[in-house]
């Protein structure tokens, strides 16, 4: 099988100017498939803030109410992924700007309110694999920022690192799929405080350990588990590391 | 050779939700390959206003500084462009979301500066007919946005009806294509106070004595620049009407 690079970045990446440009490049220069998928967390609380719209996080998660649904539609689908489809293209990439509602590419449903209402918030239900491969075939790379849709016309705001898991696990039938989720630290630390601990392979049973111990906690939890999902649902190689590095050098999943 | 409708909505269309959801409605059921070109001028406007941005107008034209090119980026790209994509999946019509960075679908030059500046303005220098028919023959539904890029990784603001008659003039090599602007009236008017005065058929010199007796002014010049320019181009039919009405209930251009 082909091989299919899945690329997450996140703020660390889009807010850095130089980092964001270095990034873009060697983006470009992957010559297989691959596929983009990005947040913009900080522009998006930056422009709210702007338009006197109050951003509520809870536990890393914004509540979307419907005039911050307005501005992470304007923000993420907008400003942030034409400009990145704009530069990739002047690097010579074929790139194509996309929420999950161009092409019903991905379908999710409003998260039901329990304790918390999280607002106009999607879980992923479907991915559309072959207008995905459509796309793919036709030597396009596409970029996702973190938005999907509900197939009845509402636009749901969704965890980037979730829709990159998800699209990752739903083209590893037609390719051997590499999921890379691109961040701030070097890979997976076994001490937060030192760039050096990196664990440069991490299977299910020590993570259980690690997160038990305390030396895993908080953001790498849920990026850890959407990790440990996609190698379990047939992705073949999930890499968390920095942005700037090889592979090799981050902290690789494994079974 | 098939038909390609390329029809182009305004501020009309886009402002009312009762209108809009009627044509969308109507725009889904075209069973041939169409193409949907959108402005969204007074939500940019308002938006720009809250952010403490001010809009300047000349001749009908929006100066374009870098702040007011983030807000249309936001606002035609994001907030308009997938609100008009999710609706119509909704319709059941396969929409993709664009700009002309997308796919490197229309490149343009910014505007020379004479004597205005008009900042981030594009003049379309090419619509990249063959990834357009690859999305057509993927049975995909383009939506352009009123933005395009210089391939070099900078977003422009470009016209909208401009948009839509460079698109039909590119695609008319492959295409039996018919265009159509959507505006407030009826038609083009004989007499703009009289509703009922629609011209049901303009040709070039018929135009061009209305110009001269000042029936045809403002607005309507470029619109009907435009639609010319098409029709002289190779575009099969040019149609200018309301958004609720028939084809032949407006104007059509001729030769």
């Amino acid at each position: 099988m082909q091989t299919l690079t899945v690329i997450k970045i996140g703020g660390n990446v889009i807010d850095n100017e130089l980092t964001l440009s270095h990034f873009l490049q060697d983006f470009a220069q992957i010559a297989s498939p691959k596929i983009l998928v990005h947040g913009g967390g900080k522009i998006a609380t930056r422009i709210a803030e702007k338009l006197g719209i109050e951003t509520q996080m809870l536990e890393g998660r914004r509540i979307t109410d419907s005039k911050m649904l307005e501005v992470t539609t304007m923000v993420y689908a907008g400003l942030v992924n034409k400009n990145l489809t704009a530069q990739l293209q002047a690097h010579g990439c074929n790139a194509l700007g996309l929420t999950g509602a161009d092409l019903d590419l991905i379908r999710a449903d409003k998260r039901p309110v329990k304790t918390i209402d999280y607002g106009w918030v999607g879980d992923v239900k479907a991915v559309n694999q072959n207008q995905l491969d459509y796309l793919l075939k036709g030597n396009i790379t596409p970029i996702f920022c973190a938005l999907t849709h509900n197939g009845q016309g509402q636009m749901l705001n969704t965890n980037a690192d979730t829709i990159a898991s998800e699209v990752a696990i739903a083209m590893s039938g037609l390719y051997a799929v590499k999921l890379v989720f691109c961040f701030e630290k070097r890979g997976v630390l076994l001490d937060v405080n030192d760039e050096n601990s990196v664990i440069n392979n991490l299977n299910e049973a020590d993570y259980q350990v690690l997160k038990e111990k305390g030396a895993i906690h908080s953001g790498m939890i849920p990026k850890l588990d959407n990790a440990f999902a996609a190698i379990r649902k047939g992705v073949e190689k999930v890499i968390i590391r920095a942005p700037h590095l090889a592979d090799h050098e981050g902290t690789t999943i494994a079974w």
